[in-house]
């Protein structure tokens, strides 16, 4: 048997460890054969100018690996054991990249405050107590607990205390938290917004739960609607109803809360934009649990958020969080607490608030220029903005039209629950593109938009 | 109707929201009475010296957030709708702290290499392409993949691809992804180690699977008795058997592969220690789910884990991970592949390598001179050692013992699952404790111990 092995006896690495390591690879790839025979230690050290003592280590540990048996007095051989490397698994394909993209809920991370940052990683690297750097509670760093929870109180308008702030890796892990806590109180019914985000009946299911759709009007979440289903719970975007833009009226933020009190059930208040009007937890702090997170703000890489939940349930949550991934990391929640204690926070917001405002003007003056006929609605906050199309176009040969042309938009069809009542629409992020890439982009959709309104539609040609 | 607020003229924030704030923080502390009609607009004004202006856009936007009503023509008036605020729940009781703790499972945390990371955090602060700070792969960074693949084959011999990698936050969550694609596939039992770790029982519960426990001996998991089982999959702990130090043997280790191939079954190796001896993952990578973390090398803040996957199984997890928390966090991903390229985790596990050794050899020193009655075990490796204790003794009044003199130290019962046969013993881990501490804790233990063993024991004094 000739065995082809490279060793370098200048490696830091010892020549056992290396002959070792090339056998493996070599059964591993099949080129040694199951069932066959190794020379000896004696034969195989002399062939590659090695002392016997290596190879007897070598061979030692990969028999004890599983790779090669060795039967007393008998010579050692490659196990018959020994799977064949199996192939690679095609990657699965990458989303299409659009040459300009108006998809709905990045923001810029080219203006992540990298700096600053760091110069907060630093601090705490330097500073933080060596426990920090082990399991925390739960609920995650107590800095962190405490800095948000001021933040919070003061500039969302919550009522909570740091006691009560569960730390988590972003709103989706939040949401199935809750849904985990929701599960094991026999509670199965969640109550969703319709059109609403995807992603709670998508976890919900996933816990078991079953949801019910709710209908948005001009006020926000129509709460005689909710009224009328079984909900154990119900997630709300009331600041800027996602994707409506509608902000829930006063009216609407009372009967909500009345809706929570009178039957002891939840309110799950999804704070996900950052919008002038405050969240309705501190309307009821014994009944909504309020959940934001760092991603539409800061960073979506950095998988920060946060739960403010009533104190009744924060022992629970807490253990569900640990038993999901036994708390979050700890770096980054003490990176963000001294980055908002020092106010960086606010000037990273305040410093991108012109530049969001600037592209959103731009695109609604696109809209009005290429696309007249189109109604956008919704408050002007946030990252987006949505559409209502004219009678008698779809929103689906539009983005793809859109598409070929490079430019990525997106129909609200995936937003409803409900598909019959559905009204076509489109949803135009502005989080990520330049002010000329949205000026260029609304102008390929309007193109778009001339080809589709043009071309006969299939009822007219009889097909 | 008096009102006491406090305005600040030279502070950053407006008059307006700053009177906003005032007014929330008086209605939800009940200094202003639900119901009760506060000033008017131009009272209001006048009596703090505002414009009024600044009192309109105030009470505005309370009554959008709904502390306020107002009807037209009427009083503005604190909302009937708003609870109380609720008392804060009293913390949960910290975990006791012993004088020293001779506890498992925590690595040394001020040995963390703080200056390394923190310049491989400043590196991919500096350098990372700005998409990396968004929504990753939910299979994770693809440097680290790449990286953590070439370093785990060659220094743990699995046969892995970076295709195959998913990364997760520590082993707790990679259990709880792997269990619910076993749930998804309706398959339902998951056989565990007789006596090892708690989380698989627990996570698997939580995920609806039931488990089964297989017995260790001398040689790790007794496969003849896994045969016996109706498991889907085993979770194991090859090389270095938790808790007991077992490695698994050369024959179990074909037997096991044999007992996952023959049945399409599945293994998760928890290779949970850095240990010699490499992994059961190369002998069947199609078949072996690989776990790992950082937590017991570098800091379990740091939240990073690893699963290598069967090839077929990949799309499926991430998208698992996706629902669960939409990825594991970049920078700190970023950092560790940065970490392990440069060479700093093996350096960081060199130098460590000797302190624990060290450290090691006090402790059963110390056991020797100390507890010679008992019976130390295991491989010599890891971060803990455990000792079975003589007949008759039992482990909870020496746990007890220790802990009243300051010494945390921890029976083997609640790692058995079948506790009719489990033989008492007890834990000693020494990641955390210095050699000084680890002497002065096995004397104290001793001194325990001799207690114990010299009162008249229940049965002999009849009670």
């Amino acid at each position: 048997m000739e065995l082809l092995v490279t060793l370098d006896r200048d490696a830091p690495d010892p020549l056992h460890r290396q002959l070792e390591r090339e056998l493996r690879d070599a059964v591993c790839e099949g080129r040694l054969a199951s069932g066959a025979a190794l020379p000896s230690t004696r034969a195989l050290a002399s062939q590659l100018g090695l002392s016997r003592g290596v190879v007897v280590e070598a061979y030692e540990q990969l028999v004890a690996e599983g790779y090669l048996t060795s039967l007393p007095g008998g010579a050692t051989r490659i196990s018959t054991r020994i799977a064949a490397r199996p192939p690679v698994a095609t990657s699965r394909s990458e989303a299409t990249r659009h040459r300009i993209d108006l998809g709905y809920g990045r923001p810029d991370v080219t203006e992540f405050p990298r700096q600053s940052w760091l110069r907060s990683l630093r601090r705490v690297l330097n500073e933080a107590p060596s426990d920090r750097l082990s399991y925390l509670d739960m609920r995650g760093a107590p800095e962190l607990r405490e800095t948000l929870t001021s933040y919070l109180n003061r500039v969302r308008g919550t009522v909570t205390h740091p006691e009560h702030v569960v730390i988590c890796n972003g709103f989706a892990q939040g949401l199935g938290l809750v849904s985990q806590l929701l599960q094991g109180r026999g509670k199965g019914t969640i109550a969703i917004e319709d059109p609403g985000q995807p992603e709670p009946a998508l976890v919900a299911r996933v816990h078991g739960l079953t949801t019910v759709p709710v209908p948005i009007d001009d006020e926000g979440i129509v709460v005689e609607a909710l009224r009328r289903t079984n909900a154990d719970m119900v997630v709300v975007t009331p600041a800027h109803q996602f994707p409506t833009g509608a902000v829930l009226s006063p009216g609407r933020r009372a009967e909500l809360v009345a809706w929570a009190a009178d039957g002891d059930r939840l309110i799950l208040e999804d704070d996900y934009d950052r919008e002038p009007i405050g969240a309705v937890h501190g309307l009821a702090p014994d009944h909504v649990i309020y959940a934001g997170s760092a991603s539409k703000t800061l960073a979506p890489g950095l998988r920060l958020g946060w739960l403010a939940v009533p104190g009744r349930l924060v022992d629970e949550l807490a253990a569900i969080k640990e038993s999901t991934d036994r708390g979050s990391a700890s770096l980054e929640q003490l990176a963000f607490a001294d980055f908002l204690e020092r106010g960086e926070f606010d000037h990273h917001l305040r410093r991108m608030r012109p530049i969001y405002r600037a592209r959103r003007d731009t695109l609604l003056a696109a809209l009005r220029r290429h696309l007249p006929e189109l109604e956008p609605v919704g408050a002007s906050a946030g990252l987006h903005v949505i559409a209502w199309l004219p009678a008698g176009i779809d929103e689906q040969p539009l983005v793809q039209g859109a598409a070929r042309a490079g430019v990525g938009i997106y129909g609200l069809r995936p937003y409803h629950s409900v598909q019959a009542t559905a009204r076509p629409g489109l949803l135009f992020g502005y989080g990520t593109a330049t002010e000329t890439e949205i000026e260029e982009g609304i102008r390929v959709v309007g193109e778009a938009f001339d080809a589709v309104r043009s071309a006969p539609t299939a009822a007219a040609t009889g097909r």
